[in-house]
């Protein structure tokens, strides 16, 4: 694609509109709102409101007008994205700790099935935590298999399947009604991570019969850095699952001030501190923009943003590690290379900010809302120049930062 | 004391110009920082620095601009003020999480002991968590007994003491030096909660001998509604405990993307999801303003507060349930009163903002630094008028909500 058929595409794109939605800063092309979303530019009035008026001039008394309710709200407004209900999904915490108090919970309830099955190179904190919730549960443990053997592991003493969509590296999806079918088949429950799904791809939890999700609110819905996140539990399995992380805010009654813990009804029964309201009202602000989007288009958008860039890739002798399927897929693209972080660090001099994950991998967010096909040709160009000149190999670009 | 009386003392208070530091709206004596704390004047632009300029314009690559650090960073200010080094605070997650996080991986390092101690009457999350927190560790227990019996409770089983520094309800302290002794004279770990200490009292941890603290960062630190926490581990136990919500931020090497877990040396181990860079930034402003305050002087100003705010209870014929001696309590007063709720909620309508503690308490927060005696005088008046002309059975001021 010409630089001005990649302009001519982009005139014709129905969700054009959105990118005026997002502060883009000027010279940057932005290839990893896979990570962290950019700034919608309705967020810094979203954080004045709440800090200024709510907060500085209502105070304490924001709590009942319309504080109390946010977690639940916000959530709502995530169920619309995923095929949940409105009371199936709330907002709490961090993905790490809404898949913990998850696991731990769904571990109970299954017992005496003990095992936690999921795949070996998933994104790491789901398997960490998994550890740390099955070494609450007695006789509980994580196995964790590669994917091709998944099946074969799925046994009855499987009491949950935790799998997460979209693969974070290589944007490898499963299949969610075939792999929930498949697990509920076994006896087990099935727990879907949707951190690189949700806001990317079409997800209908209920149509594919999910028991329970979590996913993150910095990436895809923009919610800012350290977003709130958010879990899902069928409204079947609602009564049945306690969370661990027993606090007051999940409590029946909070402001009964009782010694003895007793769950709230619904979704309210998972949050366990206060709700952090400065997050909370940025990720509003966030979700807000997908209101009126169509989840069609986006999907359509992403897997033609995809197909520009692998053309780009395969054109600069890069292997692409993603599926070509793109029913198989998330909205993010990864390329093999030996010299990936240092590729990754010269993009990022040049306004081309993807990311690297180890040990070789260069990653590129492909975002339909923000992004266009004048953008990623540019990156392509900009790749395909920094390779011809070796401008990668300046030894400033080989040097590790903490976050990449 | 009289109005003049008051503005004289304020004149002659060194703590006075802290109050400028603050958003106070007009028309509201607010008796409630104990609870949210106002919003500090630099808090909308330390919000808006870090939405539109860390986030919108520098995107993923803040990350390693100081937001990876932030944790350890906000954390260290708050060492200052509770007595701890700097690399034995850190921010996280809330007060309830950090507290599970805790107890989880004090049961464990205190086996074969069972036992969680702690009092009946303690703030509520609290006592929930600790449920939660002993539903993880086969054969561990809640023991909660009223105050008078704690130290008969203390024996061999118990593996923690857990109390609240300052209780929420009557204000009262625990000695904190003699519990931290009795409780390891007897074998068991010390953990402390200051949430309504930290800022409003001097606190001195190391001094005490503590193990363990957990604490809020929205009372007295004015981070914000629902402020991320913080929690304290000794030196000497850093490397003996480790979280239970083993989640990636807190492992040795995050972005190594490994899949066995591996925690992190020193206070890191005790993250779990991706940092809250925005509730950070705002319990970061709230704690610049800390700084060079003179904790001596907030003392005695509470001190004093308190006891000018004792007398007109006094004379209003109100029952005080907080310690007359001000080395036994923190900084709010209590007043119990079978008309509590209405009583508050009539103080609300007339710009007093205190709050109200089921069933019968009405609790006013004295929080130095913001605080004048003009104000606490000003609310007796307004008290003493509502008690003479029974203003608060108006039926308006019968109906609850859903916060007080």
């Amino acid at each position: 694609m010409t630089p001005d058929e990649a302009r001519a595409r982009d005139a014709a794109d129905p969700l054009r509109g959105y990118r005026d939605a997002f502060h883009l800063p000027e010279g940057v092309i932005y290839l990893d709102g896979n990570s962290l979303g950019p700034l919608p530019r309705s967020t810094p009035a979203a954080l004045s409101d709440i800090a200024e008026r709510q907060w500085g001039e209502r105070l304490i008394r924001s709590w009942n007008e319309g504080w109390i309710e946010a977690p639940r709200r916000v959530g709502g407004k995530i169920a619309k994205l995923i095929g949940a209900a409105e009371d199936e999904v709330i907002v709490a915490d961090s993905t790490s700790v809404n898949l913990f108090k998850l696991l731990v919970a769904a571990l109970r309830h299954a017992a005496p099935r003990t095992t936690i099955l999921s795949e070996t190179g998933n994104f790491p904190t789901d398997l960490h935590i998994a550890e740390g919730a099955a070494g609450c549960v007695p006789g509980a443990r994580l196995n964790a298999v590669p994917r091709a053997a998944l099946s074969d592991a799925l046994d009855e003493t499987t009491a949950i399947v935790m799998l997460t969509h979209t693969h974070y590296k290589t944007s490898e999806c499963f299949d969610m009604s075939a792999w929930s079918a498949k697990a509920q088949q076994a006896g087990a429950l099935m727990l879907w991570d949707l951190s690189h799904s949700v806001g990317a791809i079409p997800i209908d939890l209920n149509a594919a019969g999910a028991d329970l999700a979590i996913g993150c609110g910095y990436k895809f819905l923009n919610g800012g850095p350290g977003a709130p996140a958010f879990l899902f539990v069928s409204r079947r399995l609602q009564d049945q699952l306690a969370s661990p992380l027993s606090g007051w805010m999940g409590h029946a009654a909070p402001f009964g001030f009782a010694d003895a813990y007793a769950p709230a009804p619904g979704m309210t029964r998972w949050l366990a501190g206060t709700p952090p309201m400065l997050g909370l009202a940025a990720l509003e602000a966030g979700l807000d923009i997908w209101e009126d989007v169509d989840q069609q288009q986006v999907a359509t958008k992403s897997a033609a943003l995809f197909d520009e860039m692998a053309e780009i890739g395969a054109s600069l002798g890069l292997e692409c590690v993603s599926p070509a399927d793109p029913a198989r897929r998330g909205s993010h693209i990864s390329f093999r290379h030996p010299e990936a972080y240092a590729l990754c660090q010269a993009l990022i001099a040049r306004g081309v900010i993807g990311d690297f994950r180890d040990p070789d991998i260069l990653r590129f967010g492909l975002t339909p809302l923000y992004l266009g096909f004048e953008d990623v040709v540019r990156a392509g160009e900009i790749l395909g120049d920094i390779l011809a000149t070796d401008a990668h190999r300046d030894p400033a670009f080989q040097q590790r930062n903490a976050v990449t």
